[in-house]
């Protein structure tokens, strides 16, 4: 991967040294990053990136950006050849040395990057740049396989054995490798219910790596748990409730619309949705709240426009139930029978009918 | 500590009963949470709570807020008694079972929580409450000694074999015991530079503890910061920018206003600040942001109004240097003069003079 990514780097500017010394016009050409060049692919399971392009050919009018193009490109060589990363940020300020070719705010570097970044095909975390926020945690029947980062030996880092803390997922994690027997890895929206099934050890009882999301996932997050289950060939059940389908369990899923010629490493296609469903509020008579305008509106455009909702009748069914009552229940709801019924209950009746969880 | 709160609450719950059946009105008294019942103990270190108290007798008005107290306490009771925990949002859904007694929203169940807590004299954690968000990151020269929840058994946590990962810390700490030989704690604003210093093992180089505090720290965070440098008695350093100073410092060193019943428990006092300040910008040339028209005008209401800037002289310098130059730098900043000037010039410097931090 590594030698890929560098070989592509040279390609490209080898491409643009030689059509210069032909006295021609250089040109650097990106697929466009745009929701009107994608598709939701139900094959592969993510939004796909079709095949338009955009092309910075060099002119006065795109000099500055050409070379800062081609800046970001050298900054990545170096950052891959000398195994080192930067954040964001850390690249916009590394540009403050470059002269003329200095940003003068991060937004225009972030876009330079994702440029680059479409250019290679690969995401950013191969081209040595890195998220600012950090990924999510791990729990359970799982061992890590990382390196020494200065003398590259082996370390293996057994997730049962962290008592009421967890394993903080690195941010950058190309490398990492994996050992495990455990059945499924359980995907969890909150950091709460998190320390509570590690405080119960529910991943010893259930044969599971536990993972707290946090919220929306980060991409390495999404990552993570998509070269674990990829590697290990093991499912991944998402613990979240409806409410949070789009920011959490869809993103987690298929990846985002205008991120798209990254989703297909940021996505878990595989991913399934335990619960909390609509049907579950009943089923379970949790407490609620009550959808606002603005909840059900969203609603009812994700069953008119979303095409990973049109793809799949089993979200139609559950969306329009919610819409039909108006109300929400949110994960921790099922503390009304008691703080441990999650555990003792709710999960155990769940798993026995993974073929039942929503698509 | 455990029977310590166990006891204060069936001490309270004892004197309710008593009076009543004596018949006469029964009364839950706590001290007063706002500003107006704090002061900066510059011994102590941190804003201190007051004398003023406020009552609670039981009288039409008040039955629903009083029975809603009492059953907080049993809950609190059962958790300390059973070593459970519940989050706050799980202790709403939880009353959600106490018929006339249930709270409609969750701000409601908070504000009682807050009351058993301050009366109690004892942060919510001791209490079995704990927090929804996660707590931060370590790594370096540090053993976490934790214990199995199940078998109650040892489990030493070596924090310097996670590769490029880390220990997570849990939200529920208060049983942590910690080994290390480590000169100091390096507290650490965001991610990104946390990540760069884990994978140049910049622990083993400077013989420190790294820890990530993401932005302003949680209540976790500063906590575990707090007993693992009191138990260990090793300085902590915090690596932010004086952007960051009222947000980040100076909540790490001295906690916040209007949580001052707890603060004693979530401050630490002998925090001292590395960097980034605003003299660093002048002599390391670092690249600036300029300062907006808010902050000036924070800047200048904190020289006039804050305890704690008014306490120390180096700070009414440090803020009026800033309000001058009208700029601010970042941490990240310091990548101008290449990703890892930061390891090999910036801390090195800082850390011969450690008696140079500001306060």
């Amino acid at each position: 991967m590594k030698n890929k990514v560098l070989e592509g780097i040279k390609e490209k500017a080898t491409d643009v040294y030689k059509t210069i010394l032909k006295k021609k016009t250089p040109e650097l050409d990106m697929p466009l990053r745009s929701l009107s060049n994608v598709k939701y692919d139900e094959k592969e399971g993510y939004f796909e990136i079709l095949g338009k392009k955009k092309n910075r050919t060099l002119t006065v009018g795109t000099i500055k950006t050409f070379a800062q193009t081609l800046r970001m490109m050298t900054l990545s060589k170096e950052l891959v050849e000398q195994d080192d990363i930067a954040t964001k940020r850390e690249a916009y300020y590394v540009s403050k040395n470059w002269k003329e070719a200095m940003f003068k705010a991060q937004p225009d570097s972030d876009a330079v990057m994702d440029d680059v970044e479409a250019m290679m095909m690969v995401n950013r975390e191969q081209l040595g740049f890195i998220p600012e926020e950090k990924g999510g945690e791990v729990a359970g029947k799982l061992i890590v396989i990382d390196r020494d980062p200065e003398t590259k030996k082996e370390i293996k880092i057994d997730c049962t054995k962290f008592g009421s803390g967890a394993y903080s997922i690195p941010i950058s994690l190309e490398h990492l490798k994996f050992e495990t027997d455990a059945k499924f890895i359980l995907a969890i929206e909150t950091a709460g219910m998190f320390q509570r099934l590690v405080k119960h050890k529910y991943w010893k009882t259930a044969n599971c790596i536990l993972i707290s999301m946090g919220g929306v996932p980060t991409r390495a997050c999404r990552r993570f748990i998509r070269i674990l289950s990829d590697d290990k060939k093991i499912p991944v059940y998402v613990f979240t409730d409806p409410y949070g389908f789009f920011n959490i369990y869809r993103t987690l899923k298929v990846g985002s619309g205008n991120a798209a010629h990254i989703n297909q490493y940021f996505c878990v296609p595989h991913a399934k949705f335990l619960g909390v469903t609509p049907q579950d509020i009943i089923d379970y008579k949790l407490p609620t709240h009550e959808l606002k305008e603005i909840d059900i509106k969203r609603g009812k455009d994700a069953l008119k426009n979303d095409p990973f909702v049109q793809h799949y009748k089993e979200w139609q069914k559950a969306m329009k139930q919610m819409i039909d009552m108006k109300v929400r229940a949110e994960q921790q709801a099922l503390a009304r029978w008691g703080l441990n019924y999650v555990i003792t209950k709710y999960l155990p009746d769940k798993l026995k009918h993974p073929e039942k969880f929503l698509p």
